[in-house]
Parts: structure tokens; C-alpha cells; sequence
């Protein structure tokens, strides 16, 4: 080791250089903290925080409750029977795919699957199969075609994107879970997406695992995942070591320690209360893709009308614009950072997706206007 | 989902009972944030904070300066090539076994090795073999008898824990480190309880794999670890998915986003300042098992002098106590809180450990008197 102190002072004044503006990101939108999480922040920032009253198993801890919260009041918020608090959603399909399958085993996935459920396999050694979606402009899900995939191939495992991160499509999942019973395979939802955003019922939509994701869609400090599954499978997934009988052997003996859990108990009497305020979120999703499709060039991508927040566009517009720009593809991410707005991808103006999950109207207003303005400037 | 939301407001209002006491607890003395992370929280608390500039690999986001902090401030620091930001020590050994080892292979670990270090074993099937401690009372691990076990098993890889969390030893690591080169077998340090207290160099220690905590030791809110990989093997443990070139397998694309990591960077200075006063360190933890050991009935465990913070005790003196006292096994955790002390876990009487690190001489002295005191009272 031979570090000059001196190159380091940079780490101890680091600022986010967006704060304050709208951001669009959709990974963004539903990790944002409500008052009462921020408010532990500093109490509970010390490493391990949480383990003060730990007596082996962190989902057995009274203090705070965390068994309750994980024992009681998730299970009923996700229709799952066991919940574990997981590092996030990849993680939780991890442990799902690696406590079912075997090396090379098949499973089957839907066609908008998000990068992480493909790596995850990757890292079990799975053939994955997908069910393609249906293309451009929709990129749908056919619901009907998991019964013949499944017949083929029989997989080990089938999972649905709840929706998915590219097109925020929502698949008719109790269907796909009823035809996962009939032909009694396991049906993980990967709900990284809505869980904490919109209501979802693991059991009522026939899915033996149920993947949240807490800094995704739960207002909690990243990483924090859930893993809810059905009894059937729990004992399977939830193992205890042979040695250390305490210990969860897909959990390593422990995962989520300290704020990324705290912040998530935290801010879940908000998010309980959110998810019933769906609607209002799908409207404002309906306005925004309104009010961009009311700009010359762009278009919506994806279901319609939009069913969720998470929406994608072709933008035709801005791609003409970046052409002629003098700070090219670049224009875009100044034009909206100058409106107060962030969360496009700098460079990214032939289509983009994005989110106006929890702004208030006037804010979405807002973003379409800046949208509007931006396309009718150049 | 049927929850009402009057029994979820207790969430909102979690205080740690612990909070401003001194905590003896050594998983909770290294992980104590900084003033300068601190001032972090609140700015990058919300869900994937440090993703706003994000291109789809975290060690190159470059604002916060993280691709700085991993490509180069930690290999310096860690003595190793290439280094990844994990979700912790335990998620760091076990990418290290599922990428070099198959299903049934032997390792070799050191007979004082972390439970979890046991458990991530387990979840890649592998058979565990150890090179046993020494006994009581020092517990030590016999560096030379790794040649041996070497030979008679033939590992595909080898552990040992620098130091242990039940003596804090801190084993010859260089010689087994030696030992393995010799043989050819990959060699894993894990220093969850040194790197970040101590300063730790994997490759004068000829280690191929060094595994740190952040929560554990490193002033970061949990969970956070680090894995250092020597060239050699880095292309193995930190390959690239197939499909998805930018995402390493073993990380399932990305680990530790959001806090965690923004208080691990924003603490390094002084971390790296801190390590620089082991000696202090060691002098407080000579000073403190010194006292307690003038203590009748009281009798230090692991190497004497002690070379680290951690250390435990055989403490028949308040066995003895908690037999006669009508708190019974309690009265310890109860007399301690009365002084402003906890971090022993309540019920121990028989023989605990504990740790003053980051404490001030005149704290150490006052942990000393409390023990004292309660000891001559009953």
C-alpha cells in the first residue's frame, strides 16, 4: 500500500450532480425515499446497525421488527407464505434458479426478460429458452405460448418479467401461472417493477416465487431485494446448512444488514399506502404518452393504452434534431437538464424509455411541455 | 394483500435502543461511519443513487469516481490486481469457490474459518477439509500443516482467516501463503476483520484472492465487501457473460449500488489514515485483555500479547456472579447498559468477546473499570 492521502480528498465531497431535478430514470422513480426513511438515515448508518439484538438469523430479529415484517406483513403484502430479505431481485431469481435447477437444466423465460434473470442462469450453467415477444411496435408477451414452450422443452424453472424494464408491459401473469399449475412447473414473477409501484398477489396469480425489488420500486436504499415463495418450495429455497442450522444456506446466513433494510421498513407504511394509488399512476403514465405521441416523430412503444409507468419511445423527432444540433446527439440531455430535468441517457435521442412515477401532475405537465418545447426549438 | 395501515406505523418510527452507548461488539466497532460519510447520507440515499451515470458496469461509472476508486486506490491498497465491490466478504468467498471449484471438489480452510465461509462451501457442494486450531486456550492455527493437508487432499482451493472472528488471531498468512505458491493452489485471504483496521497486502502475503468488509471493517453502512483477484485469476472469477459482454457473471451484473458503496468511498480517507495507527490499536487491545485478565476468575483466549482488536475471554468470574444475582444470567448486559456499555450479547456470562477498536485510551479505561467494578460488587 502507498497511497498519497492527499488523492483521496476527492471521496470525502462527493455531490450527485443531479439533485433536485426531475429525474427520469425509470430504476430512479421508485427508489426515491420517503421523510420517514431519510429520517433513519443517521441513526441507523453504522455497518451493521441492524444486528445490535441479532440472535443468529436476521429475519428473527425483534428488535427492530424486522421479524414481523418479514414474517407477518410481508407475506400478505406480496401473497407469498415465506419472505426473505435478499441483496435485490437478481439475487432472489438467483437463489430460486441455483436451489431448483441443475447444471444445464432448462428453463424458460419471456422474450423481454431483464439482462439480470440471463446472467443469473448464465451463472447456474442453465439453457435458457424464451417465449419471444411479439415485436415491434407492442414487444407483447402471447400468454398462451408458455403451454407449448413448456411441452417442448420442459424447463425446470419458467419466469415471467412483471413487468419488463424495456417496454413496462404486464403480461397477463395469473395466465401464465395457471398453465405453470397445470403442468405443475415452478412459476417465479420477477416484480422488480411493481411491487412498491402498483398492487400484485402472488397467489392470486398462481407464481410459487414473487421477486421485489426494494430499491427499484420499494423507496428503500439499494441494494435490498425480497424473495416471497409458497410453502411447496420453501424448504427447497430456504434450506438451513447442515452444520449451522440457524444459517439459510442460499442466503450465505445473511444478506441485507444495516439501512438498505431499514430504509425499506422504514418507508413501507408510505409504500403500502402508494401501491393503492395505482390508478392515479397509470393516468399520469396515459397523459405523458399522450403528450409525447402529440410531438411530430415520436412514438409510443409498448401496450396500449399504457398499463404502467415505465414507458418507451421511438423518437424520430430528436434524432432529426441531433443531426443538425451543434452539440449533436448530446443536445437533448443539455435542452432537459436546462428545463430541470435528468434521467435520459446522454447521447440517447433515437428512443429512449422513462418514467414519471410519484411527480405530481404539474410535473409531468411539465416534462411533456419540456419535451414539447425542446422539439418545436431547433 | 389485506393490510391495515395502522399496524405498519411503528416502521415509521424505529430508534436503535443502543444508540450513543459504547459498543463492545466487534462487528459493530469497525463499521462505525465517518464523519465524512455521514455527511453523504443524505444526498445519495434514494434506491440506485450512484446510477445517474451509469453506462452498464459499476466500476466504470466515473461520477461519483468510482472507476477511480476500483481501478486504482484499491488494487494499491489491497496488494491485488483487479478488484470488485461485492455485496459483502461472504458473497466475495463465494464467487471465488463457484468460479474455481465444481460440485464435490475439496478446499482447505483454517479450523478457526467464519461460519459463512462454511455455508458458502456448502451452497457450491463442496467438501470442506480444515486445518484444525491448536485447542485452548490459544486456539492457534499450525501454518506448517498446510503442506500436508495439501498433499493429502489435493484442494482446488485454499482459506484462511486473517484474522479469525472468535480469537482474532492473526495466523503467519505469508507462510501458508508460501505454502500454497508452492503447490500451485489458489490462496484466499479473508480479511474481513483486518482490511480496513490493519494494513493488508495480498501479494506480499502471496495471496490470489483477498476478501474485505466494508460494514465489518471498513466505516461503510452494510452490506459491502470487496473481492481483490491477482491477474491470473481474475479472468476466471470475473468473466463476462456471453450475451450481455459489459456484465460480469459472478456479480450478476452488478452488486453494491446506493449507499453502501458511496460511505465505503467517502470513509477511505480516513481509512487509509487509520490503518496506519494499527499499533495504537493493538497497544488499546493489550491494555484492555491486560485489565481484564487483573481480574479474578477473568482469562484471555487466542495469542497472547494480541496482535488484534478482537478478542475473547474465558469469564468465570461473571459465570459465577450470574448464579447467585437475581437477574441471573442477565445481570451482566443489564450492569454494562447501566455504564454506558453494551455490545455483549445479554445472557453471556460464561466467556465473551469483544473488541475497543476505534475506542480512546479513556474509553478502553472506562470498559475496564465497568468489568472491574461489576466484578467486585457482587
Amino acid at each position: 500500500m502507498d497511497i498519497s492521502c492527499q488523492s483521496l480528498q476527492k471521496f470525502g465531497v462527493m455531490h450527485r450532480e443531479n439533485a433536485g431535478l426531475i429525474n427520469l430514470n425509470p430504476i430512479q422513480r421508485g427508489g426515491i425515499l420517503t421523510e420517514a426513511a431519510r429520517k433513519t438515515l443517521d441513526e441507523w448508518a453504522d455497518g451493521y446497525s441492524i444486528c445490535d439484538h441479532c440472535e443468529g438469523c436476521l429475519e428473527a430479529i425483534k428488535k427492530p421488527p424486522i421479524d414481523e415484517f418479514t414474517g407477518k406483513i410481508l407475506p400478505d403484502f406480496l401473497g407469498a407464505e415465506s419472505v426473505r430479505v435478499t441483496h435485490g431481485a437478481r439475487e432472489s431469481k438467483y437463489m430460486v434458479m441455483h436451489s431448483l435447477c441443475e447444471k444445464g437444466d432448462p428453463i424458460l423465460v419471456d422474450g423481454n426478460a431483464h439482462y439480470s434473470t440471463h446472467v443469473a442462469a448464465e451463472r447456474c450453467g442453465l439453457t435458457v429458452y424464451e417465449v419471444p415477444n411479439a415485436g415491434h411496435p407492442e414487444y407483447r408477451i402471447l400468454e398462451e405460448e408458455y403451454a407449448a414452450q413448456i411441452e417442448k422443452i420442459k424447463p425446470k424453472l419458467v419466469i415471467l418479467t412483471y413487468p419488463d424494464g424495456s417496454y413496462g408491459n404486464l403480461p397477463d401473469a395469473g395466465k401464465v401461472g395457471r398453465i405453470c399449475s397445470e403442468y405443475g412447473v415452478p412459476f417465479l414473477l420477477n416484480c422488480a417493477y411493481s411491487v412498491g409501484r402498483m398492487p400484485v398477489d402472488a397467489k392470486k396469480l398462481h407464481a410459487d416465487f414473487i421477486v421485489a425489488s426494494g430499491h427499484k420500486s420499494m423507496a428503500a436504499s439499494g441494494p435490498v431485494g425480497l424473495l416471497g415463495a409458497q410453502e411447496r418450495y420453501a424448504d427447497t429455497v430456504f434450506r438451513k446448512s447442515e452444520r449451522f442450522r440457524k444459517k439459510e444456506v442460499e442466503l450465505l446466513g445473511c444478506t441485507a444488514r444495516g439501512l438498505p433494510l431499514i430504509t425499506l421498513m422504514a418507508s413501507f407504511p408510505a409504500v403500502c399506502e402508494r401501491v393503492r394509488n395505482w390508478d392515479t399512476e397509470v393516468g399520469n403514465a396515459r397523459y405523458l404518452a399522450a403528450g409525447m405521441e402529440d410531438i411530430d416523430g415520436v412514438r409510443q412503444l409498448g401496450e396500449r393504452p399504457r398499463n404502467h409507468d415505465l414507458t418507451a419511445f421511438d423518437t424520430d423527432a430528436f434524432y432529426r434534431i441531433s443531426e443538425r444540433h451543434k452539440k449533436g446527439r448530446f443536445f437533448l440531455y443539455h435542452e432537459l437538464k436546462a428545463r430541470g430535468i435528468t434521467g435520459i441517457k446522454p447521447g440517447m435521442t433515437k428512443g429512449f424509455k422513462m418514467s414519471a412515477y410519484g411527480l405530481k401532475k404539474e410535473e409531468v405537465k411539465k416534462v411533456v411541455d419540456a419535451f414539447t418545447e425542446i422539439a418545436g426549438s431547433f
